[in-house]
C-alpha cells in the first residue's frame, strides 16, 4: 500500500446495496416499544396512523440483517455519496500524536449533515405509499433541511416544527428549508393542541425536541394523507444511517486499516448508530473488537447520567414508550446550550448495547467542544457543526492520550456535518461569551420523578 | 466506457503539478499595467511595496506556459481537491433536454468557493517571503473566508476589508473569518485615509469592491511586513485558478467527453479564467474549438456594456491602470444587487480574449438567476451561491435551446460555490421581494466620463 491518501472516495458502484440492521445480530434485543395505554408492545397496525408502512416494517424488524436499498434511493445517494473518509494528517501533525486519525465526513451536501441519508429513504417510502406529505420536527435544523431536500425531490409536501430557540438562532436554516419548498413553524406553536397546552404550561419556553415531536405527530394524524417522520432515535433511522458505517468499513478495509477506537457524537443516536453499525456487528458476532465511544453534551447527558427506563419519546406524551437512557421526557437543556444533541433520550438499540457494556460514553462541556472545533477548522480546513465537534473533542483527547502513552492507535470518528448555520454559537465563542451548564442532581431527580412507573 | 458516473473524482496524484498560464499562448498579449503617474508599464520594482515578490513574477510572466505548483500548496490542495466534475443527470431530466450537462463543483470547502485555490498560493508565497501578514478586500465574503483559512494554516496575520453592504447582509461570513483568526472591517471604514475620504465624498455609501481594494492597499503599504493580496482580476489569480480548468479538462478526457459550450460566471474573472484556461489554450493554439460564455449580472455588465479602456482598478485610484472592460472605477452596483460579481472591471487577460472574439458574454437579471438557482437546488441538491447561479442560468438556457433544436450538445459550467451565507438574498427571493436593476445608459455615460484619458 502506498501512502494513505488524504481523502478516500469509494466509487459510486461501491455504494452499499443494502443497509445493515444491528438488531439482527444482538442476542438480547432492544426492549419493544410499548403502547402507553395497554403497556403492550406496539403492533404495526397501531403505528400505521403515524408512520409509513414500509418504515414500520423496518422499525419492527429485529431479524433481517441486510435490507436492500431501493434503486431510487441509491440513485439519490449518488448525488452526495460515497462520502469521503479523510486521514487527518494536518490535525495529527498539529497534535504531535503518533496516533492515526480518520474521519468520515458527511457534511458535503446542502443539508450539511448525515441526516439526508435517512430523509431520502423516508420521503421515498412516503411517496411510494401515495401520501401527500410528511411532518417532522427539527432541532439544530439539519434534519429539517435534509427532509425538505428529499421532499422537493419526490414532490411531497413537508411541514417542519423547528425548536423555537433554534428557529430564532438560525433564521437562515429556515430559508434553506423554504427554498426547498417546506413550511417551517417555530415550536411550541399555537397551531396544534399540544403546542398550545405546552405554551400554557411553560410560558416563554424556548422549546425542545420532545415538544416539537408532539406537535409534528399531531399535525400528521389530524391531516388526510400525511404521516410523521423522525430524523433520529428510531431503529429505521439507524438502519438507513448504517450506510455511513458500511462505507467507512469498506474504505478502511481497502486501506488495510483496522481501527482501535471509533468515536461518534450522540443526541438521539442516528449518526453514532450508523457509523458503528458494521463494527458493532463484528463485535456482536465475536469477529473483532473495537472501543466505541459515544460523546454527548454535559448539558444533556442521557447516557452518562440518565436512567435506563421506559419513557415517553415526546414531551406531550402522544408517542409510544421506549426503553432507553433518558433524562425524563420533560427535560429541556439549559438555553445556553448552543448546539444540537438536545434530545432527552437515546435510541433504544444503542441504549441496550450500552447497557450490555458494548460501548462507552463520555460527556463533554461545550467550551471545550468549541476549542476543538476551532483547532480542527484551522488545521483540517472544515468548520464543523457543534454536534460533530463533540466527536472531534474526544478524538483529540484520545490522540493526546496516545501521545502521552506513545501508542500508535487508529482513531476513527464521525464528522457528521458543517457549522455554516451555527455562527451565532461560534460568535459567542469567538467573543469569549460562551458558558457551560451542567444540570444538577436535583434537576435530574425532578425530571426522573416524572418517568412513567413500569415494572 | 460504462455509464458516466454522477461524480468524477480524479485521484490525489492527478492534481495538476503545474498551473497553466494562458498568456503564454496568446499572440496578442493583454495590455500591460501602467503606472498612473508615468503611464509607463509597471515594473516589478514598482509593484513590490504592494505585492509579494513571487506573485509579481507570476503577474508579469507572459511567456511561461506551465508554472510548477510548490509541494506545500499541492499538499494543502489535497484537503479539498480534486473537486468533483458532476454530470447533472437530474437537471437534464427536469429540463427534458437532449443536452448533456456537466459542472465542476468548487464549493466543497469551508470558504464555499473556488477562491481557496488562489488564497493558499498567495498566503504560501507571503509566508515564504517572511511577511507578518496580508491585507485584502472581500465582497460577497468568499475570498475573505478563503484567505482567512489559508492564513490560519500558514500562521499569517490577515486583515480583511469587507464591502459594507455584504458585511451587513452577511454577519455570519464575518464570524467564519474571525473563527479562522482574521480581522474584519466594513468598508469604506474610518481606519484608512482613503476610507475616510470616500465616506466624506459619498456619505452613507454601501461600499464597493473598488473602495475596499483602496483601503486594503493602504493598510498594507503603511504597515511593516505586510503586503496586499487580491482574490480576482489579476493574472496571478487566473493562473492559480487554472487548476479548475486543468482538472476539468483531464476528467472530461478520461470520460471521453468533448464539450461544445463552456459557461462561467464573471465578476473580476477568476473563476472563469481558471475554468476555461486549458480549453482557451487549445483554441489559441488552433487545436480545438469551443463556445465559451462569460455570464455577468445585468446590474454590473462590464463585458456587455463596459468600455475596453485603461482604468483604475480601485475607486481610490491608488492602484495601477489596467486595460480592461470597465464600467468606470466609480461604478457601484445598485444596492438591490444581491450577489457578488460586483467589480467594476474585468481581468485584463479575459478582456483581451473577449476583444479578440475568442469568447462570448451574456448579462442576466437576478430574478431569473435565482429562479435557476432554486430549480438547481431542488433537482441537483446543491444550494448554489448567487454568483454561481449566473452560470446555471445560462447553462439551463443553453440546454433549453438544445431541446428546441433537438441537439445533443455537451455543456460544461463552473459551479463556483454554495449559497449558505446568502440566505438574506434567498429570503428576498422566497418572499417575492427581489427586484432587478439595470443601469441606464445615462448612469454608464456618467461613469465613463471619469475614465482616465489615455491614447
Amino acid at each position: 500500500m502506498d501512502k494513505i491518501p488524504y481523502k478516500t472516495y469509494l466509487s459510486e458502484n461501491e455504494i452499499p446495496s443494502s443497509w445493515y440492521n444491528m438488531r439482527a445480530d444482538m442476542k438480547r434485543k432492544p426492549a419493544p416499544m410499548l403502547n402507553p395505554g395497554t403497556l403492550q408492545p406496539m403492533t404495526a397496525k397501531e403505528l400505521d396512523k403515524v408512520f409509513c408502512e414500509e418504515l414500520i416494517r423496518q422499525e419492527l424488524d429485529e431479524t433481517t440483517p441486510y435490507i436492500p436499498i431501493p434503486e431510487e434511493i441509491r440513485s439519490f445517494y449518488q448525488m452526495f455519496r460515497p462520502s469521503p473518509l479523510i486521514r487527518a494528517y494536518f490535525l495529527e501533525q498539529a497534535l504531535g500524536t503518533p496516533a492515526e486519525i480518520y474521519y468520515k465526513f458527511e457534511g458535503n451536501n446542502t443539508s450539511g449533515s448525515h441526516k439526508l441519508n435517512s430523509a431520502v429513504a423516508q420521503a421515498y417510502y412516503a411517496k411510494k405509499q401515495g401520501l401527500k406529505g410528511v411532518t417532522t420536527e427539527t432541532g439544530a435544523g439539519q434534519w429539517g433541511t435534509a427532509l425538505s431536500m428529499a421532499c422537493a425531490f419526490f414532490h411531497l409536501d413537508c411541514k417542519v416544527f423547528m425548536v423555537k430557540c433554534s428557529y430564532e438562532q438560525k433564521p437562515f436554516r429556515r430559508e434553506v428549508m423554504r427554498t426547498y419548498g417546506a413550511d417551517v413553524t417555530p415550536s411550541p406553536s399555537m397551531t396544534t393542541e399540544v403546542g398550545r397546552s405546552i405554551n400554557a404550561a411553560h410560558p416563554g419556553t424556548t422549546g425542545s425536541l420532545g415538544c416539537a415531536i408532539s406537535e409534528a405527530v399531531e399535525a400528521a394524524v389530524t391531516r388526510e394523507g400525511y404521516r410523521y417522520v423522525l430524523g433520529s432515535v428510531l431503529n429505521q433511522v439507524l438502519l438507513h444511517q448504517s450506510i455511513i458505517g458500511l462505507e467507512t468499513h469498506l474504505a478502511l478495509k481497502k486501506l488495510g486499516v483496522k481501527p482501535d477506537v471509533i468515536v461518534g457524537c450522540a443526541g438521539g443516536g442516528s449518526n453514532l448508530g450508523g457509523l458503528i453499525a458494521p463494527f458493532m456487528g463484528e463485535k456482536l458476532r465475536g469477529e473483532a473488537d473495537y472501543r466505541i465511544i459515544a460523546v454527548e453534551p454535559a448539558s444533556c447527558p442521557s447516557f452518562t447520567r440518565g436512567k435506563y427506563a421506559y419513557d415517553f419519546c415526546d414531551t406531550g406524551r402522544v408517542c409510544p414508550l421506549q426503553k432507553m437512557y433518558t433524562l425524563g421526557h420533560d427535560f429541556i437543556p439549559s438555553p445556553n446550550h448552543a448546539g444540537g444533541l438536545r434530545y432527552h433520550g437515546m435510541s433504544s438499540t444503542l441504549s441496550e448495547l450500552y447497557a450490555q457494556g458494548l460501548m462507552e460514553a463520555a460527556a463533554v462541556e461545550q467550551t471545550r467542544v468549541f476549542e476543538a472545533a476551532r483547532e480542527f477548522a484551522r488545521t483540517e480546513g472544515i468548520l464543523p457543526a457543534p454536534e460533530s465537534a463533540h466527536a472531534i473533542r474526544v478524538a483529540v483527547d484520545e490522540a493526546l492520550r496516545c501521545k502521552e502513552q506513545n501508542r500508535k492507535e487508529r482513531i476513527v470518528f464521525g464528522l457528521t456535518g458543517t457549522g455554516y448555520f451555527d455562527m451565532v454559537a461560534y460568535q459567542k465563542f469567538n467573543d469569549g461569551q460562551m458558558s457551560d451548564y451542567i444540570p444538577t442532581d436535583e434537576d435530574l431527580a425532578a425530571s426522573f420523578a416524572k418517568l412513567p412507573k413500569i415494572d
